[in-house]
């Protein structure tokens, strides 16, 4: 794997093989000196032109694990806010030895403009473009859908037939495009659910099926609900419905909690609005992977950098 | 030890251990390479709702002595400045691995409440919280004493009999409150003195003298003068006498210094007013233990990480 | 050498015994790990009073390729801007146990003061004071004007005979400062073009030729033309020519790039606006040594570094 830009051209097998070097990682984080000496004398610079404190740390700790050196770079009161161009900032990152550049961008497109235009020979990790893409975490997601589907011997198995249900601002969330193409890939079902006015106009090339009404969905006793985090700038929009109403039409409250099969999980990509979007019955119960997912999180970031760093970079996007 | 959040209850033994492994830590910072490999695969946060880059850096620099990951999570920009919840937060953070949690928070308990409540099984330093308490600077004070007092064959010794007096605000200070209650522990002689309007109005818990005059309270020879910040944004308060006045009355000034006894020590956690609550020739005397002070700090900060992270964590606050 | 403070006090062995030790480093950094032990438990600190993301990276990633521990301190938010002294926060990071000091300054000589002065035994290293120097940006200048018309047998040469012209704002520029006199202690001449106002009134004292006829100048078929970034900040001020006219008169661009011989090689320090001070084609021209210039910068600082703090530091400024 030369970059890795988006779940939606990430092929069959790719995929499985960065779960299972996932899982691989994850076996290696239960021993008592979790650091692994792989990535010694790299350098990853985490490129971020949007605040993220979680996904940056979490990269932060995937490459320290494996021991490569990071280096933070965050856009504000560098040269990039005196209007360095994308392309001179990468090649400096480069020029200074950067093998690797986890990048979050608010245009969509950033990272494989940065990996396909020849302008560096560093791996690209895509932490997050715009409403584009957010592949690590669709990676993450799927794999604690795996694990908690098959459990540890999940290795080489995918998500056939699995149904996932995704609830809530289909229309600005990256995370949403990024899970349902790589959910589609390995087998799964996907129903998006949400207000109207919070979906894309056009939809007709994805694989899910639409839904505006969360009860009739969850009768339907869905493998997995993940609810998304709502956006409180948002929130002062006049197509978003008030937080009132959403909770009660689209928030997994309580009584919808109890009335899900116990095999149902529920997910959750943090931060969480407690009491909005989830509550914290539901947030807090044996059913919720929220802090599974920020575990495997580091455990899929250490399998994608050791892809990208270590051997022989095959050369597909 | 499994935690540490306050020096009220912190017992004597646990105290004295502290320092004394503190004192282990001092020496192997003699050497050519003073990197230890104790830590070497734990991973630290420095999670601080509050600016401080001294305790953050101190912290950070005897977490990489001992070749522990740092995490550097600033509070400001992140998905807690979103609303996130302490709880979701720390969880997060414990998820992703963290095996320590240094913490620097705006409300009083909030370590307590991280630590105690269950939700992560992270050690938890306490880095200052509100204007309860800040163990560490009391640790490395007390370490200080000792070894000015005792000299380096100072092991197992404790502070008996000293009299050590606190002079500033004493109202605002989480200083004051960890240094009274380790200082008192340790067997220490404690006089607070501040303009009354500086002092809390009950202290009749606290094991501690109480003045408003500094001169009649040096007169009486102590071992020791511990002089506080004043925290500019306080002197625009009403309560809060003139700097002039202040540095008249309460600062440690040329004349004052001049009638102290050579044995007696001044302390300041700094940063200093010099010219306010101390006078530059005091600050650079060999009585100051200004500098001692801050290089302690890295020793005691290595010996409490090292009594969280390694080995058995006993199971006491 | 104890401190790295300016180009003006290094003598002619002390800067070519600085490039062969970097040609050293930048030999090392072609193996596939390529990271050193040399300064295993070394502390640098990075003291930056001003934003300066690239140079604070490529102090960062020197040091952490050879093993050194980083601590980034902003001045932001921190103590300093509570109004600690300079003296004050040396001390306190000496005392925390920093082997070396990388200072930028807004102050011209405030590096220097911190070397000289006693304060503190670390190594001081300028990265960039005021309008003063950035001798680490010269020295990179030098290394990679050395490697260029030498080639990589090229130890132990220096810049005799070269013409270097150096073109843009010479009144606001440390960076010329510093390129004048290790240019002219290297063998090489200089030739400053600028517009009027943009020079210095007096330069009576530097080693340099001063022209206002950037095409004149290139008629001399320079070995070396140096573009210097405009500051947007200036562009505003009533003796700075309009942007239009400035990339007219002074500005590297198309036409004049074509008309240079092909072994003029060309240069910028970065970040580069494009179109302003320098066409396109001439940046990305296999004459511009843009991106050479941010590798070897790495090697330099490296070296720099290698040579505060190991085996015995020489006791001169």
């Amino acid at each position: 794997m030369r970059h890795l830009l988006s779940t939606k051209t990430l092929g069959y097998d790719e995929a499985i093989g960065l779960l299972d070097v996932a899982e691989d990682m994850a076996a290696t984080q239960q021993r008592e000196v979790k650091k692994l000496p792989t990535l010694r004398g790299k350098a990853v610079v985490n490129l971020f032109f949007e605040d993220s404190t979680r996904t940056r740390i979490s990269f932060e700790a995937a490459a320290k694990r494996l021991s490569a050196d990071v280096i933070n770079f965050s856009a504000k009161g560098s040269s990039v806010s005196k209007g360095e161009s994308l392309k001179d900032t990468a090649q400096t990152l480069e020029a200074m030895g950067a093998d690797a550049v986890v990048i979050r961008h608010s245009a969509s497109g950033a990272p494989r403009t940065l990996a396909s235009s020849g302008w560096i020979s560093a791996g690209v990790l895509n932490a997050g473009d715009g409403t584009h893409e957010h592949p690590t975490q669709a990676l993450l997601d799927a794999f604690t859908m795996r694990k908690r589907a098959h459990g540890s011997a999940s290795r080489a198995r995918d998500l056939n037939g699995m149904h996932v249900v995704i609830v809530g601002d289909i229309l600005h969330s990256r995370v949403v495009r990024s899970n349902v193409w790589l959910l589609s890939t390995l087998g799964a079902h996907v129903t998006l659910v949400a207000p109207p006015t919070l979906l894309p106009v056009d939809v007709s090339g994805w694989p899910v099926r639409i839904s505006y009404d969360l009860d009739e969905v969850l009768r339907g006793e869905p493998d997995v609900v993940m609810l998304l985090r709502i956006q409180s700038e948002r929130m002062h929009d006049a197509f978003f419905p008030n937080s009132r109403e959403y909770s009660r039409r689209w928030g997994l409250d309580d009584a919808r909690f109890a009335r899900l099969p116990q095999s149902t999980i529920v997910m959750h990509p943090g931060p969480m609005n407690r009491g909005l979007e989830i509550s914290s019955l539901a947030a807090d119960s044996v059913q919720s992977t929220v802090r599974e997912q920020v575990t495997n999180g580091v455990s899929v970031r250490m399998a994608a950098l050791y892809l990208l760093l270590s051997g022989d970079r095959e050369d597909s996007l």
